[in-house]
């Protein structure tokens, strides 16, 4: 039976990446070696990485002046990596879903931090309007999609501090102007590569601000210096990156990405508001393009546990809500084909018109 | 051409882990998923990191009190954690390498550190002895397998503190009596998987004495907890390392690997030894059973460059020595088979006879 992989991360990877990598896992390059049993100092794998940084400047339009490293440790490290480089007098943030929260506690242990919007209120169900971010801040912290509930920033802000954000979950859905931020990190393991290497985009003159000694594996001066190879880098995972940001340029780059992800988006929630049995979580302006995450409406409650099991007998994957929202999501990144979303839709309208 | 692989790291990796981990990539477990696109909390991927963690168990026979740990960042990022959990008035550490150097640098960025030996005065060609660690340390620090200059601690040490030893290069080369370790940690790079995930074996009742506040990621308590799935582990390396074990387990596990390097490494200093035209640079009582150093004596040195290419012309691969020691240098991890170094023996042997 074919799967629908609607994992919210590590999640779908397009099949010609894992083809590749499976390749370059066997022989690399026809060299006769595996791309895990080079050394990471050798021309081979240099154009690797090299390769990697070169498609990330060219799909996102990265301006001069901003740098591209790929990263052990993932969006967490960065949690504590940002204050470490940026937090001299105070750090604004904007609390919207639980990644947002881990990234402000790491930061309270680093400096003071002033939480300028949050929807806690209404379970993160919202993205925070009307907050006013403090100019005097070092930083201005924003989670751009928060993948358990299902909420999105869709425009790139307007902020009077660098902008420091987690793009783990959107990052290349769609183009961004990079130069309105100081940093774009995140994981990989969304839309562009498997989990084991994270990536920062920097802009080079908000760095040596702070006072403090910092630690060599947390300075992202130290990093920039040596192109990401200060250690040993996580060469299996930069290798599928490379692969995935060419299967990006190669279909069509952000803007084509933007289209195909919004209109599987536009499919599911037009779904989800016509059907009697389900409903969406978050606010309508505040949708994720990227998480859809929905719930049985109230006298259909009983029924959440069936459904699952019956999408997963129809080959979904991955569907089951976080525990903090309840019900159901539908991470639809850019490697989820559009006929996984419609095989979805067949299966909630199949198991409404059975049981409602 | 057969490619003889002594890259020092990322090294030599045992075929059947190859093909295995190329085959979970395309389909994992036949569940016609890869390892790189299903959630590291599904009950697919935690077996694999559970059978992980289960073989470090049997095959280094660890006691109990002890937990194992699978992370991000390498040796590098514990060059930095091991301070900040343990350090409270001051640590002790052995310099022996450019590995031990940087773990010195860190350390003194969190608190006080005595070097209590050092091998610096002979460019690191031999182990300290007759050095003293004070009891008041909160811990001794030392590097088992110094892969730069080849030399190697070959023996469990007696220590009156936790004993904490980064054994990146030497791990699973040889049974270790972990009781005698407080902490013993490296990345995976050289005997044990790939780059990407490095292991922390902890005794537990070490941590928590220190007074500062540890950030989530760097606190070896937080990653115990939750398993090593604080943040989305690097899956795919985490499933090499298992294959690894697996491997090693198959192959008559530590007894049997130690033998077999034994040999190996017996083999190529013996025909060092007996060349007139190479050279061992590592003093003989501290020579590594990892990586071989050797460099060409006096009178032959302008041949370096033409034994380099004349050995690359006959597959072997990764043999040039690093910066700080020139010459040549063999790495003969667990996976690199005896007939490698019988051939790489052959073409020494035939460039002397060619050219002395």
């Amino acid at each position: 039976m074919k799967k629908h992989n609607f994992s919210a991360g590590p999640s779908i990877l397009p099949r010609p990446v894992i083809e590749k990598t499976a390749a370059a896992v066997l022989d690399f390059n026809g060299i006769g070696l595996s791309v895990m049993e080079i050394s990471h100092r050798g021309k081979d794998f240099q154009a690797v990485m090299d390769e990697a940084v070169a498609l990330f400047r060219e799909i996102l339009d990265i301006p001069d002046g901003y740098e591209v490293l790929l990263l052990h440790g993932g969006a967490s490290m960065n949690f504590l990596m940002i204050p470490y480089n940026l937090l001299q007098n105070k750090a604004a943030y904007l609390e919207t879903g639980t990644w947002a929260k881990k990234a402000i506690k790491e930061a309270k242990k680093i400096g003071p931090v002033e939480v300028v919007g949050s929807s806690a209120d209404k379970n993160f169900s919202y993205i925070p309007r009307n907050y006013e971010i403090p100019a005097d801040a070092d930083y201005f912290h924003i989670t751009t999609n928060n993948t358990i509930f299902g909420t999105q920033i869709r425009e790139d802000l307007n902020s009077p501090v660098p902008l420091v954000a987690d793009m783990s979950s959107d990052f290349c859905s769609r183009p961004v102007d990079v130069s309105k931020y100081g940093i774009i990190y995140g994981g990989a393991q969304k839309n562009v590569g498997p989990a084991g290497v994270g990536f920062v985009i920097v802009r080079k003159d908000i760095l040596g601000k702070v006072e403090r000694d910092i630690p060599s594996m947390l300075d992202y001066r130290i990093h920039i210096e040596n192109g990401s190879m200060f250690n040993t880098p996580p060469c299996l995972p930069v290798y599928t990156v490379m692969e995935t940001l060419k299967w990006i340029r190669e279909t069509g780059g952000l803007v084509k990405m933007e289209e195909l992800n919004r209109a599987k988006a536009a499919m599911l929630y037009d779904a989800i508001d016509s059907s009697s049995m389900f409903a969406g979580t978050a606010e309508k302006d505040s949708r994720s393009v990227m998480n859809v995450c929905f719930v049985m409406q109230d006298k259909y409650k009983d029924l959440e546990a069936d459904f699952l099991q019956f999408a997963q007998s129809k080959g979904m994957v991955g569907i089951k809500g976080h525990r903090s929202v309840g019900g159901f999501r539908a991470s639809i990144y850019n490697a989820l084909p559009a006929e996984s979303v419609r095989a979805l839709i067949d299966v909630m309208q199949e198991f409404e018109e059975q049981k409602a």
